[in-house]
């Protein structure tokens, strides 16, 4: 389709290499280290007995987000956000977008008077932060329901379906599946699609970054998004 | 195409009443209210002749925007950001969402080094305020970069293109054009497209709220936006 | 009694052009849009069902204010405060004063354990923003009242007089009134009177810019600001 | 003039004992303890080599004040602001007005490029905290005037002319010279006047506490103060 | 022991002069002006019937210290933390300091479900001001719980013991008691030791500024520091 | 010496199992993965051509440090610092002890003029984040001048010793050596020893948690630390 050529001779549709750790760390009751090739996002899933102030007494849990990034998970080291004294706007429109996802799958009734916090923090960044840290924090949200339901807290899983994301983009007019760093930043048009298990749409977010975009690379960028979430969700069940 | 009711027997394809009044301040370069039915933004466009640090010494201007919501342009007053000391993540993604619109039209080399800010305040909300700002942003820019002209300071416009947004959803199972408040309180899918004068996409952002959406109803949604997004791009012509 | 001339001939001791546009925004229980010549600010009055901590349990309601300057409402546009992340000083004292001379003329008692919240936004700043936002704040606050008598949440109004604000200042040795921005900027002394409809004094808030002023001067000033309030009052009435 | 009975047989139109303390503490190029009664405020001047941005270049200098109170100089501790976060409203209002009065017996000019920071602490608080800082730093200005010029870097004093400051209020209708903190609390209408040597005013700040207050009562408050100011004044050159 | 010669003759294992004065405030439940030398530090204790949220429904009581440095009792004038916004990382570990000495000899259970707020600050610096300032708010502490015992409202003191606190150092080779702020500047090694009046530890911090210290040099230090801690002690004692 | 009995059947004076493992992450000039035991530290040293004002122009370089935890390390979920808009004071402490730490083995003349940001972020938190956070950084930071060395940008190591630090406690009048989480929050002395490679002290803090220490129990906590810091700088140096 194009002489673009990529790392380690990727095909335009390939993902990078995904690996799918669980039980990565001690505490939490879901704990996930995600990597996409050498973008690498720990997602701890934390429940709570309790519920923010909109959902309290209503018989409805909360599912939440929380992103980071490690101040030298990048080429240069930025600042400290907790230093800084406040998360910049991407940092927020993610976690805002992650949060998102990860209740479009979740039936809050069954869930019941509790919240499950999923905190996304980047150890190593090489693009597609946002969409390892929606895979993963489904995959650590999993867990945190299955040990809900062992704990007897539970007997019906909230989970309604799988969720995962993946990010694609037009680099020097070529539709590309799964960016890396440097496809990232040459890019002139950026998606990310969140998709569940049944193919349908949860988000789709989708950015002209140099030249808009028309509807013919539109149709190419969601069905390569398509096929590559379809391979993340096998993985996400395959970690089981 | 479906039995939905729009309150004043609004086609489902129809836009609400817009009106673009120019000059409404006296004191900004470009001054805009701009309303979409009962939605009001007053959108100032300001030119300082600095830019921020990434762009000293580039050659090249900086176009930028902040949003704000009067504390009662909704039904029940909200806290006054500045009051609590922080904008809230809502308010920081949308006015990301018109900085970067309104970018994706300008040739930054042409406006030579200076800033072009853009405030859009909402004086009346009643959904799609985002989509009104980013419209009536443009007529402020443009009247800012006339501006500029008169005065001598540029002598080529580095405005490339008009551009627009305006949202679209499905609500009981029909996608409806311009989303008003109760309607976007009650939709299943509501997305957000900006769009240049050339029908090209700038961004297009879709949310399902509740149940997932389909390709078809992406397609379906896409081709409200596009007929909006024309109308609106002759009327801000017709606003000159 | 000088040679000091105003623009548009304004007499020394006349007030600019005021308008009071009632019904302003849809939401607000009172909103008004309040203009002195080119100053223009929007007053809307917002019931909420619950008062401050220090008033809970007293029987009494509470009546506060906020004040903000949309960023380019101003000659040169000023930062955003919600972005910058706090209140100035300058609008934290404006806004206490417009608390306290509504207060003034309320009967917490009467109003009951509920709060009227007065937010107070200049759209258009030529000098006298605080006492415009004062005078405008009080219609703002007689519909409320009104609201709430229709709604039947109470029997008797707690307001016990009406209340405005005017400035007055010496000007190249001319006592005037209203000043306007470019007369504030060049005044020696500057002073906001707040006063009832009884006539009697709320606040009297009297600072020498430049050269300290004499008791003479300032029972000048005093005269002229009572002449002006009695006006602003017969407008307010007016407005019904 | 009336049967309300001060603490220690004050006569109504009597100031506190006031006690002004030079060369309080030891590094300050002014340093004064100024007793109130038991109000006691501490006012240290301190000169810097350099201006604030707006006086960059300009040949003048500037005069600031900052205000503190420390958590326990009140009955019942207050929250330390520098804990909370921020500086109350109260707190910028008193201190932007110490800075005013102070800068207006300074001829910038004259004082060079150099910064005068002027801070008033509160150790001890019993009424008239702002009147007492304002005659306080005035004495510690004074002496950091004379510290410039006795290192040589001014040869002119900058100051034009003493300045005092004294609050008088409406008591159970008695009009009373230098409120303590019983009678501020209780009183109608509470009036800071700041005056120079020359009998002038600086500013006026008259507030209705309660019911709002008449012309006839302004003129007795106004007598109280010139009183009160002259004799601060006369105190102020006794501490040479 | 050296030849290194302290300001007034000093001798390298003497306290400076230490003052206390009781009650130097009037509002605090106890407030002590301590001064080391020109160091002076003014502790209020200040008693407030209600406990922090982990220690509420406990039957224990909580003691905690705040500290707070006046712009200028430093040689140059050092930033007003509560108009920068925020305390340094120094305040908050100097005040995490004073908490943990003196909860160190309190049962809290005898206190009962009640608050000691031990504000500690710097009117004077010359070195030493958190040993000071913990060797004060011992004195302003025990005065806090004689009010409480006179007052009824405890029977039995919950003080365990007194505390109390110094510094000491190697200047120039050279170990010295209770630096003062020439001594502080040019130490290689600063050591800050509090100890109770049993003559055991509740904190030793002992940082190598410069050339990093041998286990000899630790044990002189510990030696002076034991020696000053037992007359402080007695000083204490003797306030009373 | 006592019958307590340490999880893993682990000696009284027994580090915990210590892993090094360098080149962790791939964008930092040094990256360190430290376990002691079930605590991990990720330190990352990040090399930066530029030093903070105070040393700007002095010809010498600079060492810094910044600590954070993620918020699920712990067995409890604890709010992210970054969202909560601002680190603890316990935060702030480490990280200023880390920086001490690591500037006493600097030569910050050989270093020239740029910055080493050490960041030190816990992964899993299990006892001992500060000590494995400086005996991490330590290795981090020897990796970064190697990069500086290797890239010709200096030609002779800043550092001077190496530097390791340990925890050392009395659990049930028990002295240990590397203590973890449960054997910290049992105990009654806690204490903090910084050294050299040379066997000289930076920092020593011990702080009584409960019963106040002796001299004897202090010195025994000392011949702990000091063989626990001789077997890390072993370790260290096994590293390469």
């Amino acid at each position: 389709m194009t002489d673009f050529s990529r790392s380690g001779a990727r095909a335009f549709d390939a993902l990078r290499t995904v690996s799918i750790t669980r039980h990565y760390t001690m505490h939490a009751e879901g704990s996930v280290l995600i990597a996409f090739g050498n973008t690498q996002v720990l997602c701890t899933a934390s429940v709570e007995e309790k519920v923010p102030g909109h959902k309290k007494g209503s018989g409805e849990g909360w599912v939440t987000a929380e992103y980071g990034m490690l101040p030298r998970a990048t080429h240069t080291r930025s600042d400290r956000e907790a230093a800084r004294g406040k998360q910049s706007g991407r940092t927020q429109e993610i976690q805002r977008l992650i949060g998102r996802a990860l209740r479009s799958v979740f039936d809050l009734k069954l869930l019941g008077e509790r919240t499950i916090h999923l905190d996304c923090d980047v150890i190593q960044a090489d693009g597609g932060t946002r969409t390892a840290a929606i895979t993963g924090a489904f995959v650590a949200a999993q867990d945190a329901v299955n040990w809900l339901m062992a704990q007897g807290k539970i007997t019906q899983s909230p989970i309604l379906n799988p969720v995962a994301a993946i990010s694609v983009g037009i680099v020097q007019g070529t539709p590309l599946l799964d960016l890396e760093y440097v496809e990232d930043s040459a890019c002139d048009t950026d998606m990310n699609v969140v998709m569940t298990g049944a193919g349908h749409y949860v988000e789709v977010q989708g950015t002209a970054e140099g030249v808009a975009f028309t509807r013919a690379e539109m149709d190419q960028l969601l069905a390569l998004a398509d096929k590559g979430i379809r391979e993340l969700i096998q993985l996400q069940k395959a970690a089981y």
